[in-house]
This record gives C-alpha cells, sequence and structure tokens, in this order.
C-alpha cells in the first residue's frame, strides 16, 4: 500500500479501510505524514460528530452498537466510530470487554470502527481525535461517533469535539452525578439513563431535572432519554432525539461551534509545533549545560528556560 | 501579610505556615509571584521526597498518616506534606473523606500539609508539585511527603519527582497489578501490602516478587513490606526501609536523579514560558483571521500555526 497521504486519501474515499486506518495512524504519530494527513483533512468539510460519554460500566459501548445499527437502517450508508481508551491501569479488563462486543459490527463493511488509546497527562493522543474526525470527513463520512469513558478532563476535551454530546448514566447515579455536576452540564447535548430496567430511573430523572433548573444547562435544554441498549429499548428515539438536535443548531450557533473546532485544532498543531521545538533544544549541549547549572544552584529553571529559548 | 516572595520565604522560614501556603499557591498559579517563587526556591536545596502511590481506596493517607507519626517521633522536628488530588469525578467522596482523616494532623505545629488540585490533561497542577516541593525545601523542611492517587500517568510524574517511592496495594490485587506492571516496576522504590490483616496477602506478595523477578526493576531491588495503617502495624519497619533507601541511593545515582528533576523542572517552565506565548498569540486579531481562514477552508491548522509563530 502506498504511504502517500494524499492517495491514502483517495483510496480511502472510495472505499479503503486499510488506507483509513493508516491515515488515522499518521495523525497519531507525528512527523510529516501527521502534518500532511491534516493538511488535506482539514480541506474537506467536517463529518457531523456525536460523542458518547460517562463513566465505565455506563453501557455506553453497547449503547454505541445499538445507535450504529439504528443510523445504519436509517438515512446513512456508512458510519464511522471512534472509540477513545483512557489508560487507564486499574480498569483494563472492563475496556477490552467493551472492545470486544463492539465487533458485532467489525465484519459490516458500511462501519469503520476504530480505538484511539490516550497516552500521559500531556499532549496525548486523546488530542489526535479531533483531527482523526476530519480524516473521516475527508474519506466520505457523513456522520461519525466517538466513544469515551468518562474521566476528569477527558469528556470535556471530547465533547469539544462533538457536536451533540451524549452524557450517559446509570439508575441510582444521583451522588456521582453531583459530583460533577458542572462538568456533565457543560457537556451533555442529551443525557441518557442507559439500563433503565434496573431501579432507580425516576430518582435519576429527578436528579437530572434538578440539575438542569438549578445550572447553567446548553441551549436547547436536554432532553433526559431513558435507553436499555442491551435490548434496543429507547434507542431509535434517542436517535430520533440526535437527529432533533442536529436541525436545532443549525445556522449562526453552528458556525461559532465550528469555530471553536477550529480554534481548538489550531491550538493543537501549535502545541505540535512546540513539542517539536523543545526536543530540538533538549538534544543540545546548551540544555545540558542549564541542567547543571540548575544542579549547581546557578541558576533556576526560569532563567535556565529564558537562556535556551533566546538562543535557539 | 507581605506579597513579596522574599519576604514570604523570609517568613515560612521562621515558621509562619501562612507565608509558605502563599508561596505554594504562587507556585500553583502563575504570573510573576510563581517565576520570583521557583526563582528563590531553586536556589536552595531540595528536601528529601518520599512519594507514595497507589489505587484509590488503598489506604495511602492513613499510611501517610503514621508516617508522619512514625517520623515526628523520630529524628525530625518537621515535615512537609503535599496531597495530590486527582480530579476524578465519581470518587469525590472517597477524596474528601481522605483529606478529612488526615486532619489527625492539622492542628499540629511541626505539620505542614497541603492538598494540590489537578487540572485538565494540559498543564495541569500536579506539575506545581515539584515547585512546591522545592518551596518546602527553601523553607527549611529537610524531608516532604508527597501522596497521589495512581492513575494512569500521574503516578509516574509523581514519582519522577520522588527520591524514595512507595507503592501501595492490597491483598487481593493480584490482577490489578498485572494490568500495570511496567509502570509500578518503575517506579516503585518500596512496595506496601496495606491491610495486611485480610486475607490474600501471601498471594500478593508471589504477585509482586514475580513481577520484580521477571521485569526491570529499579535497583536495589524494591523491598516488599507489609502494612496495617488502621493500627500502625509494620510503619516503624516501613520508615526504617525508607531511611535505608536514601542510604542506598547516596552518590553517583543519587546525582544522577537530581539531574533528571532538574531537567524535568526545566520542561516544566519552558512550558510555562510557552502558554504565555500562546495566550499572547491568541488574543491577537492574526489569530481570529486564522480561524475564520481554517473554517473556510482556505487554509489548514498547520499551515495557520507557522504563519502565527513567524510572525509573532
Amino acid at each position: 500500500m502506498t504511504r502517500d497521504p494524499a492517495e491514502l486519501l483517495a483510496a480511502a474515499g472510495e472505499g479503503s479501510r486499510a488506507a483509513l486506518a493508516r491515515l488515522i495512524t499518521y495523525v497519531e504519530s507525528g512527523g510529516p505524514s501527521q502534518r500532511a494527513t491534516i493538511e488535506l483533512a482539514y480541506r474537506a468539510p467536517s463529518p457531523y460528530v456525536v460523542g458518547l460519554t460517562g463513566p465505565p460500566g455506563a453501557g455506553k459501548s453497547t449503547l454505541t452498537d445499538r445507535l450504529i445499527a439504528e443510523a445504519l437502517g436509517g438515512e446513512l450508508d456508512e458510519i464511522g466510530v471512534l472509540c477513545v481508551d483512557p489508560s487507564s491501569p486499574f480498569t483494563g479488563g472492563a475496556i477490552l470487554g467493551d472492545r470486544i462486543r463492539m465487533q458485532d459490527h467489525a465484519t459490516d463493511e458500511r462501519v469503520f470502527i476504530r480505538s484511539m488509546a490516550t497516552r500521559g497527562a500531556l499532549g496525548g493522543l486523546s488530542l489526535a481525535v479531533p483531527d482523526a474526525l476530519r480524516v473521516l470527513g475527508a474519506a466520505g463520512f457523513p456522520v461519525a461517533l466517538v466513544e469515551t469513558v468518562g474521566v476528569g478532563q477527558m469528556e470535556v476535551d471530547v465533547a469539544g469535539a462533538a457536536d451533540t454530546t451524549i452524557v450517559v448514566t446509570n439508575p441510582g447515579w444521583g451522588d456521582a452525578m453531583q459530583a460533577n455536576k458542572a462538568g456533565l452540564l457543560e457537556v451533555a447535548d442529551i443525557f441518557v439513563i442507559n439500563k433503565a430496567d434496573r431501579p432507580g430511573v425516576r430518582e435519576t430523572r429527578r436528579d437530572l431535572e434538578q440539575m438542569l433548573d438549578l445550572g447553567t444547562a446548553k441551549d436547547p435544554r436536554p432532553p433526559i432519554l431513558e435507553t436499555v441498549a442491551s435490548t434496543g429499548e429507547g434507542v431509535a428515539e434517542l436517535w430520533s432525539a440526535i437527529l432533533e438536535h442536529r436541525r436545532s443548531i443549525e445556522g449562526p450557533r453552528h458556525a461559532e461551534h465550528r469555530r471553536a473546532l477550529a480554534s481548538a485544532a489550531l491550538e493543537r498543531v501549535l502545541g505540535v509545533l512546540w513539542r517539536a521545538r523543545l526536543a530540538e533544544i533538549a538534544e543540545g549541549q546548551a540544555y545540558e549545560d542549564q541542567v547543571s547549572a540548575i544542579v549547581d544552584g546557578r541558576t533556576d529553571p526560569y532563567r535556565a528556560a529564558e537562556t535556551l529559548l533566546s538562543s535557539s
């Protein structure tokens, strides 16, 4: 297979999943291929991005699975799915299980599924997700799903790349939601109470409604839907709510959102260029000299950093 | 109280906890006070840093509590403690409980305890921890403890700032440890099986020994200790093991470690300066123009970023 991003993108547009996978590897991996791929991807329109987030065990993967089927049963011919795996050391098993479950669609030609790991706190791979979404768009996917486990900042980050963000909760999660109220309100366009065949749905709905009443939720007010992903119950209604939200944000508000996405992409690339510069600085003898001076107490990290930046 | 970092540091050296707290706020918060504080802090020797890490619920706070008492009962006159709280949205309660528990020492004049939050993925507050440790050193603390919940990268980051790193586990955690084997081996100078009055100690010890046999552990080989933090059992032995490790790393190896710390500090400050530059760029009209160009598909984020960097 060719290694040229333009040729790969042409092949991806004609349906080559291998070409598409390679392009996404490029946006994850840095270097000249990353750059060329991003340049191409941002010249094409973005796909409509639906984000799913929520804590581990909420049933996001099963729900994503059902949404894929629902979307393909309706107006869509194909769909791209990115799964963001936080590299949480103590939950490895569950995540792996999720991925295996979603392989229901692994042999479906109309579905492209890609797991993207996250790495470390700084410049992690999750930063590549918005770029990977643009690659999907450039390859002709009109709609993409992003599923991510909501841990700390990540849900906010990924929601920042989505047009419609679904926050998945479960019955009985009042306290857990309370702890992260601001974060949930900030990102949610639609709330889903999944596993709604379990006790506690009414209380969870009441807690969510209270959050929406008291906090500064998004406009339009996020609907609260109930699903049982394991049986598919409520999934058609969820897909309708997604399309409804999509209609509701057309116009000026959507233009503003697109601007925010572009700004985020620009900041990301500024970060990429910065890290390249930092790597260059860190390789030089001047860097080693400044480290020695810090160790000896002859300078401090501020003065050392300024010396390095001004002389490079 | 004065706002001048040099005066605050003098006051902190004479025992003013309020002055010390303000200096740590400075290193967390950015701006000229951060800079002045870091400049001062790095001119003084570093404290000896003991790091405790491990997953939520391992009993780190109780163990830290006991170690404080043990240290103060022995050779130390005072001790500084930093608690790094990951902003994990779904475990708020437990963390709060930990902090309250550690308030056993809140009224002890010889103990300075400070919680430091972490924020977001990029440039989070955990980056300020090494600088805060240097502030403790400059204020005259010979030893500092850092306690952090091991989630993903953070344990590695904080261990990078510690001279002796203790990884706290519990009986029955074989599988969980297996998932993060490389990370644990990379950071641990001492393994502790806390809650050792519970079943499964022997299996956990066996799993740890196997990890140490098969992986590339630190040198000297990390001892495996058993504690029951709730009763204090094994804590004296743990403190002895810390002192033993401290003796073992004196000499050239320690110089290398200090160099790594200085290099990390330098990288952090380079990041601070970069973020300042980024903020400056993002405020200009040129930035808005480039965002518009990306939205319209007239440019891509790479070209836009290079334009901004070359003209600023």
